[in-house]
């Protein structure tokens, strides 16, 4: 494999099966990707600057392109599924600048937070924006059920964000919780993005129960997988500090697993308790590394992708439903 | 008059003439509070105590006051007038909590901002919430022409707060930016809470259309009569130092038109470029108060509340005809 995934993005090189899995959709993504270089206003001087400046950030359009391969099982119209994927494209980078904000974040991909370039103040009100257009864009579908959905899904990214707030540095957190947590920051927009494709495809409801099912399995492994790398990976890979997530006072499974595994005197109760990693830190990140938590969250993500491959069973054969399927494979190959 | 309406809020008291306004809709208007403070989720432990705080803070529901009197001009649904009520009430709160984060203020109508009390983080991430819960009301409305309106008047508030800031310490701005700004910031939200509600009302369209200019005008006589305020009020009354706008770099009608007036030499350009407002800032107040500019602004807010007055005459007499028509007399009765 020339390029490899990290967190979501290709990070080097040309990578073939990223081609392939993007080919029967490549010029739709690019009508996508006109769409959101073109959403202004000229009465706000530097929109176009942010918006470039966030657009070029690297990412690699998964979301979108869920939604793109979702529409495309049987004859619709070719204009709908473009403004909804570039709808859930925008939700997802207005989320994104809004979490740098509040996690002080300086860096993204390697790049400079728009919170860090251009201030807080503009960081909130950009957010804003951007989260208004994506409200905006999907109206332009004219779909009450996708609208719903979708505003559906930003209270579920918004209320994730709350929670995962509210429960830093408490230790006490069933897996039910960790579960129900990245269904909202992760898995609820994955979901959203396969199942309005689903529907603005004119999909029959049963189909579009399965990309649903698809979508939310996906968005799961994904977030499992970011959560996996995070604890195990490559700083210099990750762009950011491993066991960041620890560090910060977020439980994820793999210290969930953990503490599972030592209810008494667990070096994270400590870490959390006393907010100081002397030590500390490491001592879990080896714990967690030199047990089987690593294949047993293994074993759970690829769980979520087989589910997610499933679903796709009752659908009809085609180039969509292959690629679909070949991401399954990808989201799971991140962790190799 | 035994209240005062001062920044859109009755202060003192329990007002007769507004108990007269809201009468047609009162019983309604609990009902949209019953709403706006049922909206929970039980994975998010303080989300009560947040709502509770900023539903506690004393705005006086005009917005929503103003959607469902004209919603009750012809035979119609009554729920959904009352799900629209509720979200403009819930857009306005979300632009509160992030203006507030994004300036800085530690208070507003005199209690500790959500920002100020619970961090920026919350502020942020609570305004997101609370953004996305109107969002998902104005769908329950199942209307796409009132969904894209609600969708675009976000887009306008938040482009409205960056057009201000990005025009922050600058004093050539002219009176067609100023009122763009502030349709943005203020009236696009007072224009889609009378238009929703004539729609969702079953009006006819010239009706609607004429609730639309009066929620317009309205708007910007409201704002106008804030930033007069500003320059001439008491500051106990305003709960924020006089000449606070032109204190954050922020240019209004009776600045601009102090800058029209003495183009060389004025003290706000000297303001502006020193941000220190060793006497500047007095005597720029002291120039304004003691012409002819407050009489002039007078006028202005006179003409936009007669247009609103004037929009009106088309739509059949009625309870909500008069109380609508009662609240052009009050905006402008807050300069006196």
């Amino acid at each position: 494999m020339v390029g490899r995934w990290r967190r979501g993005i290709l990070t080097t090189g040309i990578d073939q099966r990223a081609i392939a899995i993007y080919a029967p959709i490549q010029s739709r993504l690019n009508r996508v990707e006109e769409r959101l270089r073109n959403l202004d206003d000229e009465a706000i001087p530097d929109l176009h600057t942010l918006l470039d400046y966030v657009l070029s950030s690297g990412g690699k359009r998964v979301r979108p392109a869920i939604t793109l391969l979702a529409s495309d099982f049987y004859a619709h119209d070719d204009e709908k599924p473009i403004i909804m994927s570039a709808a859930i494209e925008l939700l997802h980078l207005a989320t994104l600048v809004h979490d740098d904000t509040v996690d002080n974040s300086d860096l993204r991909r390697g790049k400079a937070t728009v919170s860090h370039q251009w201030g807080k103040h503009i960081a909130v009100l950009f957010g804003d924006y951007v989260f208004a257009a994506s409200a905006t864009f999907v109206c332009d579908t004219e779909n009450v059920r996708v609208i719903r959905r979708f505003s559906k899904t930003i209270m579920e990214l918004a209320s994730g964000e709350i929670i995962e707030y509210f429960n830093c540095y408490n230790p006490q957190q069933a897996r039910e919780m960790y579960q129900d947590r990245i269904y909202r920051k992760t898995a609820s927009l994955f979901r959203t993005a396969a199942e309005t494709g689903a529907i603005l495809g004119n999909a029959p409801e049963l189909q579009v129960q399965a990309l649903t099912d698809y979508g939310y399995n996906m968005g799961m492994a994904f977030q499992m997988v970011d959560d996996l790398l995070d604890v195990q990976g490559d700083p210099s890979e990750l762009g950011k500090p491993v066991g960041n997530d620890l560090l910060q006072g977020v439980l994820t499974l793999p210290s969930i697993m953990l503490l599972e595994r030592y209810p008494d005197n667990n070096p994270i109760e400590a870490l959390f308790r006393e907010r100081s990693h002397d030590g500390l830190l490491q001592q879990a990140l080896d714990m967690i590394n030199n047990s089987s938590i690593i294949s047993d969250c293994y074993t759970e993500i690829h769980g979520y992708c087989a589910k997610a491959a499933q679903a796709l069973e009752i659908l009809p054969d085609c180039d969509a439903r292959r690629s679909l399927r070949n991401m399954t494979d990808y989201i799971w190959e991140r962790t190799r």
